[in-house]
């Protein structure tokens, strides 16, 4: 049994004037919805992940309190389980799988929030990474209904080093010639290989390789943790479906949202959500820096940086002390009442 | 004409056990040695770079002001010019050719410097990124030959983050077929194509992306500097020569110096010279907190953090600012007069 949802989008139309056809979002909840639908938390997935890596921070007694909240968890486009060129049929299939914007992602998770639930508020949109530049979507297409924002180690756009962080994991991983465009019997294994181990340098801070912490999670060596926890965790993605996300996180912007026509600031200026911004300290492709250009341009904004040498995956749950500071910060950001 | 000269090794043993057969050392000298022979400095080579690379710190009214000093440039063992697969005959050419660690290339530069010029002691051992290491290694091998040591964006030894780093850069080449284990009748281009695309994401920081320096440098787009600057700079490179110079570099540390067995701190502690360390305020693979640890072992060291966004590249001259720090510097630790 699936351990997820489906919300059909029908013949859904893109930003970028493509059609993709049979569209559906893969998606959980978790906790109930109250009466007046006032609970509700949008908590969208990140890069090469499934609702599966969010579970951190939802349940009972955890930040994101299935006791009182009702949290939605969307799939992002590309990511296997939501429409992706993984799973949609030819022609639209593989490398032809049309370009989707963080801004068509939240367009898709607005009607699952709406139709299928009548939910016409939000307690809070919350994400990582690239999840938190779905949450910082949120905000911009529909101020009417986000309350709390919560964008965690990820940015309103993203930045162009980022951007050249992206591409050099993708020229990695297509640099197999198994690759073959896209059009592959068999998975480009030396191409995701390659993708982890460049990945690897960036996920994680110069400080937590220096004091050793993979030792603290097992790795007897430097060359085990490169294959038992990086190339491990990518082996089983598929290479088109993560060029999806890639394309996706390298032409995220809130300023390219229709109606600010590429203006990252009037975006920014709009959100009316009470904003809680955190990076993370070491964090090599989405720096604190950035965050706090951010936070310089959204009227209630609070930045708190994230402490510790997890860099990037501080934001993954798997350093306790970085958990622990993230779900202390959203249970307050929770319990703060809106004033209106 | 070459416009360098070749110091002939002979068959030359290595560290690991290895005979380098015919081995050569490519160098240049700039300025004159005075008649007591006082007034020498090595400045060794960096990664993928020549002599031709280190010009920028030489000449009249330079730093290394060659109407005062005597300037030897000797190139690293796999760079094309000394003893490299490129330029080695058969059978040790190509992915045979043997392991060359920092000690001996510093080993084969001293026979250079005493056997050759006949000089007993250096005014400066001074070197950027790989020519860092080498003039770490110089001070450790030869303690009673070096007056003043100048790392710049660079370090004892190489970090498990940065040899992650060169990881990344390694299997992005190596993803390439075309690479056939070092065999290649045609360069491996698309690999050397996914190299200068993750080493762009490396090279310079965060901030000299978002900042948009490279407009400044003459390339309109993000895409025109990746393809101008960065695939430009390393197409013309042997990609064996890269994965030779890369091998030295994941192994650097002065502890494997002989005698010394594996402890880095009590090679740093040997240093008798007084050493001034250079790295670079946003260097991402050489931080300068790496280089703080450092300083905390040799006994008679300074350390000044180049300001700036251009990171790692802040060591190649093409940033004025970085330049200017650096020459400063230099000229200061050179006015010292040695107390002995």
């Amino acid at each position: 049994m699936a351990d997820h949802e489906l919300f059909e989008l029908g013949d859904f139309a893109l930003q970028h004037g493509d059609v993709l056809p049979g569209a559906r979002l893969a998606y959980r909840t978790y906790g109930q919805l109250s009466g007046d639908k006032s609970n509700a938390i949008v908590f969208p997935t990140w890069f090469a992940g499934t609702h599966e890596a969010n579970e951190w921070l939802i349940g009972e007694g955890k930040a994101l309190d299935t006791e009182r909240y009702f949290v939605i968890v969307p799939n992002l486009f590309g990511n296997g389980l939501s429409s992706s060129p993984s799973n949609t049929a030819p022609p639209h299939d593989r490398a032809r799988f049309p370009h989707t914007t963080m801004y068509d992602n939240v367009r898709a998770q607005h009607r699952l929030v709406t139709e299928r639930f009548g939910i016409g508020r939000l307690a809070m949109a919350v994400g990582t990474s690239m999840g938190a530049g779905q949450a910082y979507q949120w905000a911009v297409s529909h101020p009417d209904m986000v309350e709390r924002l919560a964008p965690i180690a990820g940015s309103s756009h993203t930045s162009p080093h980022n951007q050249v962080f992206l591409e050099g994991i993708r020229a990695a991983l297509t640099a197999d010639a198994s690759f073959n465009g896209g059009d592959y019997a068999e998975p480009p294994r030396t191409g995701l290989r390659a993708f982890a181990r460049v990945y690897a340098g960036w996920g994680l801070s110069q400080a937590f390789y220096w004091q050793r912490e993979y030792e603290q999670l097992g790795f007897a060596t430097l060359e085990d943790f490169l294959i038992g926890f990086w190339e491990s965790n990518f082996a089983d993605w598929d290479a088109n479906d993560l060029l999806a996300m890639i394309w996706t996180w390298q032409h995220a912007d809130v300023g390219q949202t229709p109606g600010f026509g590429g203006d990252t600031r009037a975006a920014l200026a709009s959100i009316t959500a009470k904003a809680l911004l955190m990076p993370s300290k070491k964090d090599l492709y989405f720096p604190p820096e950035d965050e706090e250009w951010s936070a310089g341009y959204i009227p209630d904004a609070d930045l708190r940086v994230i402490p510790g040498v997890w860099g990037h995956l501080a934001a993954g749950g798997g350093d306790p002390q970085a958990a622990a500071f993230i779900g202390a910060a959203l249970r307050q950001l929770l319990d703060h009442t809106p004033h209106e």
